[in-house]
């Protein structure tokens, strides 16, 4: 197989916890006889300092060009008093809406070797194995007006049914390869969105009779999540609700460090990139962690390559160099050696 | 001290834990010479069925011719299918938005012998002691245009200057009585009213330099609460952030049979009321645990007449109940004998 693939390291750690993705995607590459063609492009604040747009056109223009997008990430403090339109995650935003990527796959689930950093109880958390599916390319986050004076401000959260349905869909799809179980997430005792989300959730479900769906409200939802995590297998919500949620999700299992993420669109196409944000306080000194973003090139190769036996090599090798007690400084406890970036990494390819 | 309360029993477990509530607050109301005027009205299910509809006028005429009110708790599924406008948690918006409650105070505070309930670590949990205020009469759970058609669906987030300000300095204030520290959430990277909010704060800050101040966005805050809610004081936020972050939060210490919350607004007049729900599969059961409902009935002492020592004596003998290891249902484990709702609030009573 041949896939041509933009890399946009960003900010931070994001060019460190690429860099060792990249190498775990050349190492499959060889070994099961894949080419994968490899541009560079800028986006968030180092395309601002750059090009004075966090995201230029040369970098859509390149992702254009590719299969899949990996993403480092962006955003830092020195960038922080910029105008809206020149700030990192500005960058974020319109990638996704250029390339209409509406469905964000966040898969949750606990690797037992790093239960012990959880904040939440060992039986709370050992079983857990969700994913949640975010609407990325609507609601509040991009609808219109949006204003602001010195007196008032306003946002608009706005879904067309069409907006609704194909994250719906692509949200039972997913169940019905995953445990049958799918829970929307909405506030429909308040908001009129969350009421022509949960009717259209009402009406596909006939479409999907193999997939047990209920309805639940966000705020209980932001309890459950924490009471009783091992109840989910996909949740779907919203743009804003999913945010919340999906960050909330992210501590269960002990590390933000080891999550990985899809935007997708149905298609092929798709931009993976972790979880964690670009962490100024640690760039630069070899301390991060890049299970997140191997793990992201896992996703990519399974979402937008087929090739499930090489992702399933990649998640195989992550968790043995787990199971081994081999960490970076995340998620080191007191006993523990700490490998750096590339030790960490040399270790996965190793296995 | 004379006052006149309007007791709201409100649904399913609602009428339970109001009684309970009420007779600490005529054994405290004897105890210290207080005369305590009660009435009571109809309101959520109870009034739909009763009046068709969830908030009568009689029921605000009452509670206009009160000092405060305590409510105990609406809605159910016999009401779930109704249109919007005669579903129970109608009510309980037309109330805070007639009344003006614009800051809703959820306080967490961690009962040592509570902690084995928490899905939490317990040394993640047991220096719990935050507080959240939630704005609770404006953004998009009120703003206009709202609309919802078979193809599309719009709901509104508005804030006016003057509606941040009075929470935002009615947080201050409350910072400045505890710890001194207010974490405000918004989501400024993405949101026009976070950024009018985010300001305000920022102008508000140099009228308390006694209080220590930081910005967090919304998602990050949703893993720090779970991560580390130790290093929380007071948390304000809007509407919408503010039903997810306290029920969210709700969870840490162990039970949200216990958490009570204040509906204010400047003046001495409040609302009073659990935070948990109507829970009707107990209903009618002698299941209910009163605690929160008694801990409202506090928080009622403190903030709307001024009557803190009566108030401490209540959470005293809450704390002293749960120390000698009488739970309710719901916090009881194995080995516990589980009193009922009538036989807890006994125990508390002889305290
Ligand atoms: C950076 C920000 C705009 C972004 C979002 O809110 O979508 C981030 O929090 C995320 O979840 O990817
Ligand atoms: C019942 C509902 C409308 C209400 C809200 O969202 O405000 C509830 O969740 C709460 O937090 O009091």
């Amino acid at each position: 197989m041949e896939k041509k693939i933009t890399v946009l390291p960003g900010d931070g750690i994001g060019p460190e916890v690429v860099a060792s993705a990249v190498k775990v995607l050349q190492v499959i590459g060889k070994r099961y006889n894949h080419t994968f063609h490899l541009g560079y492009a800028a986006i968030g604040g180092a395309a601002i300092d750059q090009f004075n747009n966090p995201l230029p056109d040369e970098t859509i223009a390149m992702c254009e060009e590719s299969d899949a997008v990996l993403l480092g990430a962006v955003g830092g403090p020195k960038w922080d008093n910029n105008p809206p339109e020149l700030r990192p995650e500005k960058g974020l935003l319109k990638i996704r809406k250029h390339f209409d990527l509406f469905a964000n796959l966040r898969p949750v689930k606990a690797f037992p070797s790093l239960l012990a950093s959880s904040p939440l109880k060992r039986e709370v958390a050992e079983n857990v194995d969700l994913m949640i599916v975010r609407e990325l390319t609507g609601g509040i986050y991009f609808g219109e007006p949006r204003k602001k004076t010195n007196e008032a401000a306003v946002d608009t959260c706005v879904y067309s049914r069409r907006e609704i349905e194909r994250i719906v869909e692509n949200a039972f799809e997913l169940a019905r390869l995953r445990r049958g179980k799918l829970c929307s997430v909405d506030k429909a005792n308040v908001l009129d969105t969350s009421r022509l989300w949960r009717e259209i959730v009402e009406e596909k479900k006939f479409q999907y009779p193999d997939v047990e769906v209920e309805h639940n409200l966000v705020d209980s939802v932001a309890m459950k999540l924490i009471t009783n995590p091992g109840q989910y297998d996909v949740v779907v919500t919203e743009n804003m609700f999913g945010d919340i949620l999906s960050d909330e999700a992210s501590v269960i299992t002990g590390s933000l460090g080891v999550l990985p993420s899809a935007s997708i669109r149905g298609d092929q196409f798709g931009l993976y990139e972790p979880v964690h944000g670009s962490a100024p306080e640690i760039a630069g000194q070899g301390a991060a962690n890049p299970a997140a973003t191997i793990l992201s090139v896992a996703m990519m190769l399974q979402y937008s390559f087929g090739l499930k036996e090489e992702a399933a090599e990649i998640e195989r090798a992550v968790n043995a160099v787990f199971e081994d007690g081999y960490y970076t400084a995340d998620l080191a406890r007191h006993h523990d050696r700490v490998l750096t970036t590339d030790e960490w990494t040399d270790k996965v390819l190793n296995e």
